[in-house]
């Protein structure tokens, strides 16, 4: 699904969410998929990554402004999503907002 | 290795690393858990978040202040572990140094 985010030169935002699964999909592939789509459909989306393994998932979402965050917070389909991932998919999440200040790519 | 780190409340910083990886381990996994360990004896390290897939491995480091970071960046081991990421195990990679603003932790 996704590599490194090519995104611009800071300062931008960065969405921190960190998670350990429930046992079993019921759902959960499908629906972290369309959350992929929707949230690159969103004004200010700059890029995503995204890794899991057995342990943890990782997913960090960059942005171009707080307003932006707070939309796609606040975005219906994705408050359902938050929903069912509190009473299904997730064990436990913590979730940052920060501000990217500075990045360096590499690239062989 | 890591769960979610259970940082203080904020403001705090976070470094974002996400790699991709060339084939084969050459010494990469036992050096990785080597770094973790030195990493967390450091002044200001606050907690660590690691998870890898086939695609993307993303790595978040959280620290107290930009001089710790800074410190941990120009520590002797650490600089040659970067060395050989560069030369033998990393395809990509980037890093972003970020201060978090805020965060929310979950636990079921």
């Amino acid at each position: 699904m996704s590599g490194i985010a090519k995104t611009p030169e800071p300062p931008y935002y960065a969405v921190i969410f960190a998670s350990q699964r429930t046992n079993g999909d019921r759902g959960y592939g499908k629906m972290a998929d369309k959350m992929v789509e929707l949230a690159s459909q969103q004004q200010g989306f700059l890029g995503i990554e995204s890794a899991r393994d057995e342990e943890l998932g990782i997913t960090v979402s960059y942005w171009d402004s707080l307003d932006a965050i707070k939309n796609w917070k606040e975005h219906a389909a994705h408050q359902v999503a938050q929903e069912r991932g509190k009473a299904e998919w997730y064990k436990n999440f913590s979730l940052r907002v920060c501000k990217v200040e500075r990045h360096k790519f590499f690239e062989m």
